[in-house]
C-alpha cells in the first residue's frame, strides 16, 4: 500500500527539462507579440538608421568649418537652406556653409555634424554666427551607428520586451515568428474538494487550487486550460487525463500525490499511454511528493494538494518545464532577486533545499527579509508573502542577518 | 520662439499623481482578475477552514490517549471508524480511540491531534499500535486558522497575484470588484516618422516608438490606444489630442517636445480643454524635454521623441500615474531590484538624476552592473540592457564598484 519515496534532487528534475521538445510556432502581428518568445533569428537587412541623423535642433556643418570658433572669435557660415523633415536635402553643404536642421533630420551631403542652436545666433537670413567649434560626428548619428546591416540583432528563444518590441518595429517586422503558448491541463483531485461557487458543507474546502495555478501559469506564459475537480477515483482520474493530454501541452494534477491510502495518481500515470515515471519525490520542502512523468512526450505532474506547496513546486519545478517547451532559451530563464538580511534564525534539514516565504521590509536603509512560518496549506501566507529564499540542500538552516537572495513572487 | 525650460525635479512631478483621480470599476469573473487591482477590501466572511482539518495521512486521536507512548512501550487504540473525505465523521473519539483519517479530513468530534501513519502498525481490523507521543493540535489545522472569520483579508488597491487569487477563491469570490484597466492614447508625431509597414525612404525613420510605448503600457497594467503618426502640423495635432482624450484615459504625445522650431506641441497642450502646464522640462537625463499638461482632469505627456527617452520617461516617470489612476495603493508600487557592483566609473551632472542602462552579469558570484554607453536614439542600447541604475541629484557620479540598485527591465 505504501510506497516509500525515492527522492530526486532538484537539479536533477531540471534536467529532465531536455527530454520535452519545443512545441509549435505561429506568427503574429508585432502588437500582440508582447511577452511572447521569439522563434526565429532576427538579421539585420538595413543599416539603422540608414542615414546621418541630428540628434539636435541646429545647423548642419563641416566641421572643419567650425574649428577655432569662440565666443571671442565667432566663424560666419552661410545658410544654404533648411532641411525639410522626412526628405533628403536635395543640396549639399561646403566649407564655410550651414543648413538649418531640426532633430531628427537627416544631413545634407559634405555635412559631418550638428552645432547646437544655442551657439549660434542669426545675423540676417543667409548668415549665422558660430561661438563653438564642433568635432566631426557631434550630435549626429551615423548611418548604420544603432545597428548595421547583415548583423543577426535577435536570437530566437527571446523573450520580447517593449525594447525588442521596438526593435522589431524599427526593422518592420510587423509579422513575427514566436512560440505558440503552452497550454497547460489543469486537474484537481479530492473528495472534500468542491466548485468554490459552492458552499462547502462540514469538510468540504473550495478549490483554491485550479485559480492559483492557472494564474501562475499565465505568469509563466502559458494558457490555463481548466478540467475541474474530479473524485478521489481510478477511472474518473484516467479518463480526465487522457483528455487533458490530448487536448493540451502538459498537464497537472494536484492533490492525490502524498503517500498515503488514496494514492492512485501514481498508478493512473504509469498506466498513460507510452508513459515513464522519471520523478516520485523531491528533495524540496514543501514539495516533496511531487511526481513528475512523461505520457508520449508531454509532462505530467502529481503536485501536492497543499495550496502553498502546489505554488511553490509549480515556480521552482513546473515553470521551466513549461519555459522549455514554449522555447524560451536557457541564458534567458536566469533571474535576479533583490538581496537581503534574513531577520531571525532558520532551521532547515540537511539533504533537501527548503523554500522559506518572506516578507519584504525597509528600515533605515536596510531591506530585512522576514521570514513567514506557517503550515503549507494556509493560503494566507503566500498573502503575506513579497518572495522566497532557498536554503540549500547542505545546511543546517541560516543565522539572523544573512544575506539571502530573494524570488519576487 | 524658445522657450526656454523651467526644469521640475522627479519628485516633485511625481507629487502630481495626486491630482489625478482614479477611474472607474468593473465586475469580472475571478479567473480573469490575475493582474489587476482589487476596487474593494476583502472581509472574510467565515473561517478558512471551518472545520479541523488533518494534514497528515494516519489516525484522529485525543492526543493525551498517546501521552508515553514510545517504540518499547507502544500505546493502544482502538479504531471506531474511517474519516470519509469531504464529510463530517459521524462519530466522535474517546480516550484509547482513533478514527483512520487522510490528508484533508474532518477530524471527528473528541479528536486534537493527528499520529501519523508511519509511527503506527495495525495490529488487526480494529486495534493499532502507537509508537509516538503527539501533542495537542498537532498536524491538523484548526478552524479559522488560516483566517478567522470578519478579518479584512484583502486592501482595495492590492494587485491580484496567484496568492491573491487562490485566496478570493477560498471565499468564494467568483465574482470581484476591480480597477478598470485605464486606456492610453498614443500618438507619434513628425514628418520623418512613417508606420512600420512602409520602407523609410531617405530621411524616414518607422514609427518605433508606438510599439514600445504600447507594451509599456500594457506592462503597466493599462491598454494602449493608438493613434498613428501626427505629421507636424497644429491643427492636426490638436485634432488627434482632442480625439485621443475623448476616447483615452491620459495620452502620450511623442515626439516634438524638444525646445526647437517644431515646438508647437507646448501650445497644442496649453490650448485644450480646462488645460494647465504642470511641468515644462524634468530634471533627469535622458527625458528632460518632457512635458505633463492636465487637461479636464486627464494627464497629457510630452515625451522626447528619442526612443530610449521616450521609454525611460514612461517607466520612471508616466507608469506611477497609469498606476495612479488604475487605482493601485502607493505602498504596492514599491519595486525592489537586485543589487549589483558598477564595472566602471561612471559622471554625471549634479542637479539632475541620470538613469543609465546596465547590462547584469554574474562572475564568480559577484552579480556586475555593465553600464551600456550610446545616444538616446539607439534602440540597441535598451535591447543590451537587462535594467536601468540611478544617479542621483546630488552626485557627480559614481565609482567603479559601487553597489547600486537595479530596476529591472
Amino acid at each position: 500500500m505504501t510506497e516509500f519515496f525515492n527522492v530526486t534532487e532538484l537539479s536533477r528534475v531540471l534536467e529532465y527539462t531536455a527530454e520535452f521538445p519545443r512545441i509549435g510556432t505561429q506568427t503574429l502581428p508585432l502588437q500582440e507579440c508582447g511577452g511572447r518568445i521569439l522563434a526565429t533569428d532576427i538579421v539585420s537587412d538595413v543599416d539603422l538608421p540608414d542615414f546621418r541623423r541630428s540628434t539636435m535642433d541646429g545647423y548642419a556643418v563641416a566641421a572643419a568649418s567650425t574649428f577655432g570658433a569662440s565666443e571671442a572669435n565667432p566663424a560666419y557660415l552661410a545658410i544654404r537652406g533648411s532641411v525639410v523633415m522626412g526628405k533628403p536635402p536635395p543640396f549639399s553643404i561646403g566649407p564655410g556653409e550651414a543648413a538649418r536642421i531640426s532633430t531628427g533630420g537627416m544631413l545634407p551631403d559634405g555635412a559631418d555634424g550638428v552645432t547646437m542652436i544655442e551657439h549660434t545666433a542669426a545675423i540676417d537670413d543667409t548668415t549665422i554666427e558660430l561661438y563653438r567649434s564642433i568635432a566631426p560626428g557631434q550630435h549626429l548619428i551615423e548611418a548604420g551607428e544603432d545597428i548595421a546591416k547583415n548583423n543577426t540583432v535577435l536570437t530566437s528563444g527571446t523573450r520580447i520586451r517593449p525594447a525588442e518590441i521596438g526593435l522589431l518595429a524599427a526593422f518592420g517586422k510587423n509579422q513575427v515568428s514566436v512560440y505558440r503558448q503552452p497550454s497547460i491541463g489543469i486537474i484537481s483531485t479530492g473528495d472534500e474538494v468542491i466548485p468554490i461557487d459552492r458552499v462547502p458543507g462540514p469538510g468540504q474546502i473550495r478549490d483554491i487550487n485550479t485559480f492559483t495555478l492557472s494564474e501562475l501559469v499565465r505568469d509563466a506564459g502559458g494558457i490555463p486550460n481548466c478540467f475541474g475537480v474530479v473524485n478521489d477515483n481510478y477511472q474518473d482520474l484516467f479518463d480526465k487525463c487522457v483528455k487533458a493530454l490530448d487536448q493540451t501541452d502538459m498537464v497537472l494534477i494536484s492533490g492525490g500525490s502524498s503517500v498515503g491510502m488514496r494514492d492512485f495518481s501514481i498508478d493512473v500515470l504509469s498506466s498513460l499511454k507510452d508513459s515513464r515515471i522519471l520523478v516520485h519525490g523531491i528533495s524540496i520542502s514543501p514539495g516533496k511528493p511531487t511526481i513528475l512523468a512523461t505520457s508520449a512526450g508531454k509532462a505530467v505532474w502529481g503536485l501536492p494538494g497543499h495550496v502553498v506547496s502546489a505554488m511553490i513546486v509549480f515556480i521552482k519545478v513546473v515553470r521551466p518545464f513549461i519555459e522549455r517547451i514554449g522555447g524560451l532559451a536557457r541564458s534567458a530563464q536566469e533571474a535576479h532577486g533583490p538581496r537581503a538580511l534574513l531577520s531571525r534564525n532558520i532551521s532547515s534539514a540537511q539533504g533537501r533545499v527548503d523554500f522559506v516565504r518572506v516578507r519584504l521590509a525597509e528600515e533605515n536603509g536596510i531591506l530585512w527579509a522576514h521570514p513567514i512560518l506557517g503550515k503549507s496549506g494556509l493560503i494566507h501566507t503566500m498573502v503575506k508573502a513579497d518572495g522566497l529564499i532557498e536554503v540549500g540542500l547542505n545546511t543546517e538552516g541560516l543565522d539572523r542577518e544573512t544575506e539571502v537572495t530573494v524570488l519576487l513572487l
